[in-house]
């Protein structure tokens, strides 16, 4: 299951917005093209959204056919400035897009034709970076998982979400693979449905036993003592350990603290932004009232009725039990074990 | 606005389930269309099930053209078991039966045209009751909606949900008409919308300014201290004060609870079970998956992902600041408070 693929100078992401309905691939061929697949959501979540802006800023220096170094670096300034304005609140895109100006400064003084080729060198490992540090999670996140465990997730923090195999569902599916008959209950994450859409279909497409549930079943399943710990991903974590994800997830953290059940927060270092000092500098994107109002071609609500639709909360610190990281588990005090994470 | 009328003998129910892109009425001429729209859920909300079942017992009475009392009895009888199968959650559809049920059983020496007529009359006793208890929850419950108040509510309990006025959302029209200046925030309350589809348009219709979320909002929107209190209705109460509401009303309590913001249960006498000691004794509902996979004629969710889809949840008395009826407010110790009105 890969979302996002380079084949021959077209980066070919998978159309999120049709799963569960339709298989489609939207091929990119312009830096314009992956801004609007973002921007639109065909590809989404946190990892995946990084690797395809750095396609994106490839695209921008291939479709270069000038030979005016200025103008090409221009160029790239501009797809990486309209990239960055897609969405507000991962900060794996912003991290993306410097590593790859960072690339492209440091190399400043090639050609042209090698620049390019450096570029695609550098989105390449990106991906690759990403595919293995979901790998690393899963293994260190597998030891926090008890046989037999069943587990609740929101939204969809897997192979869709990343470069492929996925942070949050990553480690489920070592410990699936780990023989540990998990199962997992996949909270259906309205309005935009990732969690019925794709988390369930990825899990049934693995052989994973899942139950799909509403958003507002879990306090429910909580209570019935059928939730042994619960894991979700992340858009960004600040340095205090505050994480912002999908709408919902603060929701989900508070049912665990009140119900005592351990709040995992699967995230590689790129979604860590320790410029800032709270999740409460982190912006929040609010998307379009018609998410709500509308499903194709039905109305669910009055037409009139004003909608609040933000796409992401922040859950304090205090409420994660730990986080998954390809470095290795950070447990409480998370701001000193972030801090020290990054130092090694 | 009327969910529930009796015209000329004929059962006439707003269509719940097309609300808000049509308004359509179902007219029951029996008391199998009246079970099937309670099913169905064409009318549903605990209060306006009562109602409804109380006149599918009134169409089998009138239905029946022969002069043999114990075959009129049988009549009923079936009635009555065929009406109570329909949900098994809600108890004012058991409590109306019931009642229907006393009233034909004391009136058993009387000839069967007037017995008929005695059941028209309870049936409207228990529409009328209805009413007028909501417009006194109102009154009571205004006295604690505090001048300028942004009030939560989840799924519908209100005109749409009884006989006229609502129970929940009676309260907040009581305040609104005092000239409080409240404001709403409504849950969607999947997977039947009946936030989004019904409550939104309810307010919207009463010019109370609304703000429609999806479930997975609410803790988002407590945690920036934009909700000052919870009203919610039930569909049946405890002897000690545990409540079944809508699925997702837990989790909406739990978020009270930990915010520190007021939970009220809105109700009318008859919501409350005293042959129950506890919540855990309640009947929980179980609805079809395709409600959660598929909406008209869009695919959700994988066919075939196993999906757990309860229609409604327990909230434990501990929860729940205080209980607004028709015969005043209950606070805590809830049992002692439900047990002593029950008396009066």
């Amino acid at each position: 299951m890969q979302p996002v693929q380079w084949e021959d100078g077209v980066l070919v992401l998978l159309d999120q917005t049709l799963l569960p309905s339709r298989i489609e691939y939207c091929r990119c061929r312009n830096y314009l093209q992956v801004a609007e697949a973002i921007k639109t959501m065909k590809v989404r979540g946190a990892p995946a959204i990084g690797v395809s802006a750095a396609y994106g800023i490839v695209l921008a220096a291939f479709s270069y056919q000038g030979e005016d170094k200025a103008e090409f670096m221009r160029t790239l300034e501009k797809a990486r400035a309209v990239l960055a304005e897609t969405r507000p609140t991962a900060v794996n895109l912003f991290w993306a897009l410097e590593r790859m100006k960072g690339v492209w400064e440091e190399n400043s003084a090639s050609a042209i034709s090698e620049i390019k080729n450096i570029l695609a060198d550098e989105a390449k490992a990106i991906l690759d970076e990403d595919l293995q540090a979901n790998k690393r999670m899963g293994s260190f996140g597998n030891e926090l998982i008890p046989k037999g465990a069943s587990i609740l997730t929101h939204c969809n923090a897997g192979a869709l979400a990343t470069a492929g195999f996925g942070t949050a569902l990553g480690v489920i599916r070592t410990a699936h693979e780990a023989g540990k008959d998990i199962r997992v209950f996949a909270d259906e994450t309205r309005p935009l449905l990732q969690g019925a859409r794709l988390t369930a279909w990825e899990l049934l497409e693995d052989g994973i036993p899942v139950t799909l549930i509403a958003d507002n079943m879990a306090g429910s399943i909580f209570r019935q003592g059928k939730i042994d710990l619960v894991i979700v991903g992340a858009d960004r974590i600040a340095a205090n350990g505050d994480v912002a994800n999908k709408i919902g997830t603060y929701s989900v953290a508070v049912l665990a603290h009140y119900h005592h059940v351990p709040f995992y927060v699967a995230a590689p270092l790129s979604t860590f932004d320790l410029s800032l000092s709270t999740g409460q500098e982190i912006p929040i994107e609010e998307r379009d009232a018609e998410e709500m109002r509308r499903w194709g071609e039905y109305q669910l609500a009055p037409q009139n009725v004003p909608v609040y639709n933000p796409a992401f909360d922040v859950t304090p610190a205090d409420l994660v039990t730990a986080f998954i990281t390809e470095k290795g588990i950070i447990r409480p005090p998370l701001k000193a074990g972030i801090k020290s994470l990054f130092e090694l």
